[in-house]
């Protein structure tokens, strides 16, 4: 199993269609292979060797996918940057794979220079974009244009295909080693669920250095379909792209499908070509989902539920039961590649319903993490990957994600998982978004706390949002304050920052 | 990645749902894993050791299942036994593969004496069957019965789990290894393409010992589904079977097919619960195909192309290319996981529209021929499994068989595929089923003959077959002779033995 059998194979089947369509440039299957032999060449040109680190750190786009290809037919391993990261934590995950040749468009120009001082490993960078590169870069299209196509050097199988710096929300990074088989595994196992159509249009609005969308992206490459690209994620021009190219299918985190269905211009387009709509990366809220089913009628719904590290799919929770309302707080079930089970802090599976920590094994379970052999040895043991997730599984193998095991509020000796509560103050019709945090309290050593967007013009009191709750949960897990702000603070990948809001907790507390 | 993965989902995600059906005996997948778990203990009571090859002999049966489950469970390796060979073939397979455990049905134990004088090597005979087992065998329930469960061995990737004998139909029989990777590839590639439905009910009427039924069942255990089980395929059965447990797929190869659909009791069993037909192991006459289409109207049809040898399936053609006249000619393309090329006798690929052998690529190949390491280097070069199989490609990636390399027609210097003219034969309405086959002449050196089973009632002239070919196909590859048989000599699985076919002519000529 190798990541760029797709190419071959889309260009013997679909030769002329479209393999990448960005804004008005669309490139066939056989021009985006051939771009791609030639661009592998130019990094070999550049000096990457056989496992060697490539990084890219840029915004969605055409060159994205034929990176994504290149470097490992070049025989070599993509490193995809969060562009959220600070040019201090983007250093780091440079200095610390050894990263030589750098991918960077022009959004992040102005990092440049830092990186260079900081990484004096850096030998090339690369200029992702039109025109001529500034002066001390190499241009993408150069590269393309001066070489002669390479072969497939076809790494594969246990080789590392990817590392993927994680840890934005949860600590210091750590390069998640994933292989061909790891990343194909998750692919191919997710597919038996049809939450892509075959040789359809894949939008790309999510970042596709996150492993959400990229794992899309896998899937759809091998199935021989087409990629709608866009810069990122703004919901005019998402909502536009799927009417223009008749999108059929799109990854998005519920952050973006609460922003689309909630945007004032969601009426002016024709969305009935979307007939796959995947969600995943965190839990969807019931009161959005109630209003995304509604604004793409025509669409299935797939969750699917992972992370990083097990490349990334574990459970999937088929359309169907988004009907069920007890189903539809679920994450679904372990996919045909995947094993499940919830553990006991002791390692010991827990009787069904009862709460613990999600593990996941199978042939999608990471390498390891780079250069970390301890931190491994933690989170894989006995090759079940320790996700830090709790949940608990019902009787017919349906995951419910409880929390991060970390999220976990800890109020007056109860235990408190705050999706349980965020999905209640969610269906407050004044509120468009909330996270929901354990902030420190002297009383209760943790207080539930809300964190809460307002639907515009709309108002709310603490006393409103606990009768509100009071009727739906018992009242050690309400709110017992209430924070009224303009925006969340999310990740790259869309995911709300907690941390990030217990830390000014902390600090205001300090 | 292990076969025996699946069984810990479907008891987690199905504990109560039915993993077999077998008559009135429905065993659900927590009873049917808990019987695995005694037998695999079992088995390791017998002697049988990490990697040692385990055979069965047997008509399908709930007992074949649970061996299939219970040998990797025990570490061990199953070798399913082809039940039409001669006590001289299997006893050959059983000595090549070094068996001391052997399982035998009632319906073969008149070979078993046979088999002890043949293969001292062999220990222990189970017996696959109800009450008590005959003197020196050992009972299969008995042996379940008196064990305890021991855990899965998870034998598991590249191991090998599968030896399969082939070359019934094709010269000396050769054992196919085949590692759990291989068969869980195919199974995960080809579920791409739905179709199975998730969780439904699969009828194994072709034989279990055939990977073509036995991929289904890998695929189906993959998905949580139930297996229903017959003994072999009788028209009346089978059809009883899909009306009485509401079978919602059934994998049949063409000859099945045909006698299915005409069959005189077809109109007495309502076959409205079939939404999966999957169909393979040979390709199917378009007349036949016409009259499957009407008789399983709610079925989806899925045709699938390969060889035991890449663990099956190299090629799909979906349902919605069956309405193609073109594409229904065709065995479809590339699955997911699958790289397949048309090569010439040196080994370049041809162009597009050019027969040639058809080759296959991907983690589906198999890890070789048992002890013949000569036969496996000839067979796999470069990755690429060198199939035997005759073919061109479209330009779209649809692959055409033309005929096994070795069963292509050479007639007055011009080449006859046998496929192409049965099409035309089959068309004619006197036909019920036929084969072609050069047979030796001395002014052609091959002449195209035809061999027809004819619908009851009806006749059929040479000349008139001529004539309804010569509406159709180049005068060259008109039947010169025609024979009329009352059946055609089939194999195992079901396919056409033309050597045996051949083998009559060049006898009668000798």
């Amino acid at each position: 199993m190798y990541l760029t059998q797709a190419l071959h194979r889309n260009v013997q089947q679909h030769p002329d269609a479209p393999c990448t369509i960005f804004g008005a440039r669309v490139r066939s299957h056989t021009e985006s292979m051939d771009r791609v032999a030639r661009l592998a060449a130019g990094l070999q040109g550049l000096g990457v060797a056989r496992g060697d680190r490539v990084a890219i750190l840029a915004l969605n786009s055409d060159y994205y996918h034929e990176f994504l290809c290149a470097v490992p037919w070049a025989d070599a391993v993509f490193v995809p940057i969060n562009t959220r990261w600070s040019a201090a934590e983007i250093a780091y995950s440079l200095q610390e794979a050894e990263v030589h040749v750098l991918f960077v468009d022009d959004s992040h120009l102005g990092l440049v220079l830092e990186l260079r001082q900081r990484c004096p490993g850096l030998e090339s960078i690369v200029f992702v974009g039109e025109g001529a590169a500034p002066e001390g870069l190499v241009g993408f299209n150069a590269l393309v244009d001066t070489h002669d196509p390479v072969p497939d050097a076809q790494r594969r199988g246990d080789e590392i295909a990817a590392l993927f710096y994680t840890g934005g929300t949860t600590g210091t990074p750590k390069g998640v080693m994933l292989s061909h088989r790891n990343l194909l595994t998750s692919a191919l196992g997710t597919l038996a669920y049809d939450f892509l159509p075959h040789g359809g249009r894949l939008l790309h609005a999510a970042p596709m250095f996150h492993l959400a969308d990229l794992a899309a992206w896998v899937a759809q490459s091998a199935l021989g379909g087409s990629h709608v690209i866009v810069v990122g994620f703004e919901p005019g021009a998402v909502l536009q792209a799927i009417a223009e190219h008749k999108v059929e299918a799109a990854l998005l985190v519920p952050t973006m499908i609460q922003m689309l269905v909630d945007d004032p211009r969601v009426g002016d387009h024709d969305l009935r070509s979307l007939t796959h709509l995947i969600y995943g990366a965190s839990p969807i809220s019931e009161a959005v989902l109630a209003r995304a089913r509604k604004v793409f009628g025509t669409a299935r719904f797939t969750q699917l539920y992972g992370m990083t590290e097990i490349s990334p799919v574990a459970t999937v929770l088929p359309d169907k039961c988004h009907d069920d309302p007890r189903l539809r707080r679920s994450a679904g079930i372990a996919a045909p590649h995947s094993l499940v089970k919830i553990v006991d802090p002791m390692g010991q599976e827990v009787e069904r319903g009862v709460v613990g920590e999600i593990c996941v094994s199978g042939d999608h379970v990471m390498l390891g993490y780079w250069k970390k052999p301890e931190e491994t040895a933690a989170a894989v043991r006995d090759g079940w990957m320790h996700t830090g997730d709790g949940g608990y599984m019902d009787g017919q193998g349906f995951v419910f994600i409880a929390d991060r095991i970390k999220d976990m509020i800890i109020t007056g000796g109860e235990n408190v998982y705050s999706v349980e509560v965020e999905n209640v103050v969610a269906e407050h019709p004044a509120v468009a978004s909330c996270a929901v945090i354990g902030v420190p309290d002297e009383e209760w050593g943790e207080r539930v706390h809300a964190v809460v967007v307002l639907v515009p013009g709309a108002e709310l009191t603490r006393d409103e949002l606990r009768a509100h709750c009071r009727a739906e949960i018992a009242a050690y897990k309400c709110p017992r304050t209430l924070e009224i702000v303009p925006a969340l603070p999310l990740s790259g990948a869309g995911k709300i920052l907690k941390r990030e809001l217990r830390r000014q907790h902390q600090e205001d507390g300090a």
